[in-house]
């Protein structure tokens, strides 16, 4: 942008009424005067706006404060019943829904198995009747509703929600945002899956001080998101963060993507029961066909992590290779990216802090500059309902910044 | 930032006073009405601005337009003798200095072998009264110089200017940006040169329209930078880019930075005269023998080039591994960030337009996801001043953004 934006009057006020109503929404329940100094807004300006607030119904009075003597000020506090946001995460696996009150105490969900994602029309129209029966069930008028956000993996256009392309869910060039938003009476936005992930991830973490976090997802497949401040860097076409498609052994195994050696055919969930399969199909010696019963086709990531963690010869071996490879795949992303976050987050961190030490050591052998970058490499949080409260997130953070608010 | 930057009268007076010079700067010549149009301002705050700036001297009248019938519209411009700025290429070969004048016309340059960078603190005490005596023989008075901004290879503290390690110089620990700038009496900034060189190339292929630039410098070392908008993405700590230092083949051999199969110790210049020396002492036929006339140690990776443009088999073998390392590399950071144009710089890509095509086959192999990206990948503008020039451009974004000019 070659020149700065200019704001005229009815901007500046615009922005001085955002700024209070978020300050109440962030920082509440808070007095006047504390509006005043964190904003940067004289007392009477807070106060002309906080009337308009109490006028539109959407922050409340809580009572007096208790400071010292003499007259006590008021504490303000949205209210929470006033306004909800949606947010839900549409996995392979499961169906995840969270709905938020502004007032940010409470968060209500619910889940249910995917099932068969065909016909898409239908299966769309299917998470789109959960929705609103979960908001009807909880008894929320949908005008008290901001709008909802969905997490779905794949590729996502930018700006579209369109589904580029959804590997796990054999889908090409659906336009889901558009078939979600028919019928729905509030604002409705599409993001991939690990984009929103690494923004409840972020925001769980702090992102005041944070330049740069990168949210890598370790499951059945492997992503990552990038985050810059509280934002997705989103790239170009919005597909930024394919990690797990960085080659880190050109010699690899061949890849659903159709390149060999990505890290996502070496290191996945996916890849890890893959070569635990052919390890028990060759009659090796190891716990895993235990675990397994003997049935091969049935052996999960978690069984081979169990199988390491009691000491197994060839469960380990399969571990620290992935563990190995995850490492070099991370210092590639710490060479471009230099942040000063990593967060790993996905069911293959549920094994538990060993594999990340592991992990942590590969990447630190692999990276240049062995300089103090004070670069922290942590797990993610790890609550079932990250994915679809990033959605939630990445919903109220398009209302702010676009000013879309009823306020 | 949690909360919108609040404006005061003062600050939105200066937003319109920048807006105004800048759209004389790199739009003029201009008239007033052309202004408030671009900028979207009334004309009468414009010609209250426009006097102002005529007061300070830093703009000029140069004439009337000739629009059709009636009153002509004067004409406005940047006064081209009033402010220059400097910037200077502290390579490891050459010295390199561009002077340029605000109305951006014109480029002063001058260059002259880097010789022996040590002792550093009289090293840098050289380069600095290099500037000065070429500013003296431009007879530019200081008071009108703005500043100088300097490009320095190696890990650049972020805001510091500091020296973290420059390897090709054998510096570490050396606080550059302090030392330059004492005795100095306009401001001083140093900069990386690899995203010096950004800086510029961005700018000369238009920015306008442009998410994201990753700009690769394949030299004697491999660097890159990323540009989002006009502005360099430098990570945490400033030292994001290092692409040269992605892992590309963890069989490969070992590089200055300690770890195996870097791209740079693969790829780049130096490793490519590297590989021909060896190939030569073995006693292979090769062209390369003939260019170099028998001496290994004197090859250079253009002798290699050259060679392999004849068609000689050896040269070309040391050629194509490069080039597929390279496309490698370059899938793994589009993966990454997703850019819309990646610019090929540096002396490697002097070869020729075969040499990209190669590079290009390879990475667009290696990329996950073929779907359309509208990515564009190309060769540098490849001018032996584009860092210098890129180490000006930053010093003056700095002032701009930080609204540090005398108006």
């Amino acid at each position: 942008m070659p020149y700065d934006k200019k704001l005229n009057q009815f901007q500046i006020a615009q922005t001085n009424k955002y700024n209070v109503f978020r300050c109440i929404v962030r920082e509440g329940p808070i007095n006047r005067a504390a509006i005043a100094k964190r904003v940067d807004l004289s007392i009477p300006t807070v106060m002309a706006i906080v009337d308009d607030l109490f006028e539109k119904k959407v922050i409340r009075s809580i009572g007096k404060g208790e400071f010292g003597v003499g007259k006590q000020p008021e504490i303000l506090a949205v209210d929470p019943d006033r306004f909800f946001y949606i947010g839900v995460d549409i996995g392979r696996s499961a169906l995840r829904i969270v709905v938020n009150n502004l007032a940010g105490a409470e968060t209500v969900s619910m889940k249910e198995p995917t099932g068969d994602p065909f016909p898409e029309k239908e299966f769309i129209s299917h998470v789109k009747k959960l929705m609103l029966r979960f908001v009807k069930k909880l008894k929320i008028d949908p005008e008290r509703i901001l709008g909802a956000g969905f997490a779905m993996p794949g590729l996502i256009g930018k700006g579209t929600g369109k589904v580029i392309v959804a590997p796990d869910f054999g889908w090409k060039d659906i336009p889901l945002q558009d078939w979600l938003q028919a019928g729905v009476p509030y604002p409705v936005l599409v993001k991939n899956s690990t984009q929103a992930l690494a923004v409840n991830e972020s925001a769980v973490f702090g992102a005041d001080e944070i330049h740069t976090t990168l949210c890598v997802n370790l499951g059945y497949g492997i992503g990552a998101a990038i985050i810059t401040g509280e934002e997705v860097y989103e790239g170009t076409g919005g597909i930024s963060g394919e990690l797990g498609h960085c080659v880190v052994d050109r010699d690899g195994p061949l890849c659903k993507c159709g390149n060999s050696g990505c890290l996502e055919a070496l290191s996945s969930g996916e890849a890890i029961a893959r070569q635990a399969q052919t390890i028990i199909a060759h009659h090796a010696r190891s716990k895993i066909a235990e675990l397994c019963r003997g049935n091969a086709a049935g052996i999960n990531a978690k069984m081979v992590f169990d199988a390491a963690e009691s000491g197994d010869g060839p469960a380990l071996k399969i571990v620290n290779s992935a563990a190995e490879n995850i490492g070099i795949g991370l210092s590639m992303a710490v060479n471009i990216l230099d942040p000063d976050r990593v967060l790993l987050c996905g069911g293959l961190m549920r094994s538990g802090p060993w594999f990340l030490d592991l992990i942590k050591a590969s990447m630190e052998e692999h990276l240049t500059a062995k300089t103090d970058r004070g670069l922290v490499l942590q797990a993610g949080a790890m609550d079932e309902y990250s994915t679809a409260k990033g959605a939630a997130r990445v919903l109220m953070n398009s209302l702010w910044s676009r000013r879309a608010l009823p306020v």
